[in-house]
């Protein structure tokens, strides 16, 4: 399958700026520029898209995860944070901190050892092998 | 610095959906769901995502490259394009395809170094180290 977006930037590093789109349209010649990205700009910023793909990604295998061993997930919630270093020019870490509701029959140690096959087998895990993944789970058996 | 991006999924894979928002609220509990991403539902997905930082990170990438050289662009206009195989679990490429207004005195070869270069330090493609990741390029020297 293929999905697609696009990005434009017109001008210097500095006084320009951008506009990313996708194909669903859901960012829609949204901006961006070097304050949204390295300062406090209103619009977004590559690495908090990064986030959101990672983010989306693993919830969705965890829910692949506990539906294909018969279990019913209520909510599962996670926010990801994505740490760079301007002066090394790199993304060191993607931190995935998992929140969810209690499920039937599933004791805290399963549940976090599911946690931790999706993040392994999530297709954008297995795509970011330049940098550090973390996940940490709050979970409470019923 | 550190950016921010959030999934919620509730329910099982099939009949379940999810929200992904950004820090920035540009995404705000934008739906997705197996539909929108493994079929043509309307809504966004990971990969598309995945596509608009790339796509995103590389033009500006470039633009900066430029203006650290010497050069003002104009309009810098990138396409990236996510392959991902359902059967194999995994993305297989992002394929980038720049497309530049000509740049006064920069002719088409020190252009596309200039892009093979940027394709090599941006953010997101020095941490995409777990895929394939393509370039062209369309540029007219004046």
């Amino acid at each position: 399958m293929k999905r697609t977006a696009n990005a434009i930037w017109n001008g210097n590093i500095k006084s320009g700026s951008g506009k990313i789109s996708t194909q669903s349209g859901v960012l829609n010649s949204t901006q961006y520029s070097f304050n949204t990205r390295f300062a406090d700009g209103i619009g977004t910023n590559p690495e908090e898209l990064l986030g959101a793909a990672h983010a989306g990604c693993f919830t969705m295998a965890m829910s692949l995860a506990l539906t294909q061993l018969g279990y019913e997930p209520g909510n599962l919630n996670t926010t990801a944070n994505v740490y760079f270093d301007m002066e090394k020019g790199k993304i060191e870490m993607v931190e995935l901190n998992l929140t969810a509701d209690t499920i039937a029959g599933l004791s805290s140690k399963e549940f976090e050892e599911i946690a931790r096959g999706a993040k392994e087998n999530c297709l954008i895990s297995k795509a970011l092998t330049g940098l550090d993944i973390t996940l940490s789970v709050e979970y409470k058996e019923g």
